[in-house]
């Protein structure tokens, strides 16, 4: 636990804890490829053939010396451990990005609460955090994507603030996969 | 000049080498602020008021020890030198991002030729040389935002087998800046 990151603070009559800790690692491991209730930041119903990714791979990248991500969790006390006996019952999953107009930004890859625990204010604190470990390293903006069918967040980061750029200013996300990035690598010029 | 990403390649006629280096800053700095050709990347009509960022801070942010971006510049010999006299004549700008499903993964945060010089592949050049540098550092995607006015871009990367994530999945867009994203990190939890 890095005391610098870490925070004890009382949301709804739970302390949590909020840090940055390689203990996430096997935690973000779980919910993602086993938990059914993160369901709602999955595209495809199936959710489980579209994570690729496995816990060494996870610590691998986000404990090198470039990390390619940074994490914070919010933990709570034993005693207030979920029905399954976890004790780390959130996290925010962001990264650095850079804009050519205005610098050093955010990206909120993932920000996600165990449904038990939710409307205690932990989702709103790990956002507040996230912006604010960034503002600490100089970032402007913090962006993030939501899918148009997922009103609650759609709700919950209007509620903040956030701008919709899609609709307000027309921005398309655009992928690069499998066999056409395969396609595009290939045909990069040679010497 | 970076040997190990130097490549001089023909392009209908023409030799040009791309690369990384520092060189692009200056160049970066004035397409973005001074070219008015400049303005399909422009959200806003008045953009050089958008543009918030100096030569300085962009150096700063993409030769440190963890840079923030990378960028890789395509340029011509002295003789080929555009009007205006430059040699560098087109830049991709991207950094790494980070899926929690599927890993490693780039973003292209600008991809730019001169008009005098387009139609002469250097565009698809700098794409996929991204891709190939992204490649050999384990990235599975590459992902980028259009504006859905900017008909000639989204025709460029759909030839090339890109999706989009807005149309066929419904992915937004949102941004906190400004007074709400001074507003999040003043709300975070303190100890």
């Amino acid at each position: 636990m890095s005391s610098a990151l870490c925070y004890n603070i009382l949301l709804h009559c739970i302390y949590i804890y909020i840090y940055i800790s390689n203990n996430m690692i096997l935690f973000i491991h779980n919910v993602i490829s086993k938990n059914p209730t993160f369901q709602e930041l999955a595209v495809y119903e199936n959710m489980s053939d579209q994570v690729k990714i496995s816990h060494e791979e996870l610590e691998r990248d986000g404990f090198c010396q470039n990390p390619f991500f940074e994490c914070l969790i919010a933990e709570v006390p034993e005693e207030h451990k979920s029905k399954e006996g976890f004790t780390i019952v959130g996290y925010a999953f962001y990264f650095y990005t850079y804009s050519t107009w205005k610098g050093r930004s955010q990206y909120l890859e993932d920000l996600y609460v165990m449904p038990e625990f939710r409307g205690n204010g932990i989702g709103k604190a790990l956002l507040s955090k996230v912006t604010e470990v960034g503002k600490n390293k100089g970032c402007v903006r913090l962006q993030l994507s939501v899918l148009n069918w997922n009103t609650p967040s759609l709700d919950f980061y209007a509620a903040k603030g956030a701008q919709d750029l899609t609709v307000s200013e027309g921005w398309h996300f655009i992928r690069f996969d499998g066999k056409h990035l395969d396609d595009l690598a290939k045909g990069a010029p040679k010497n």
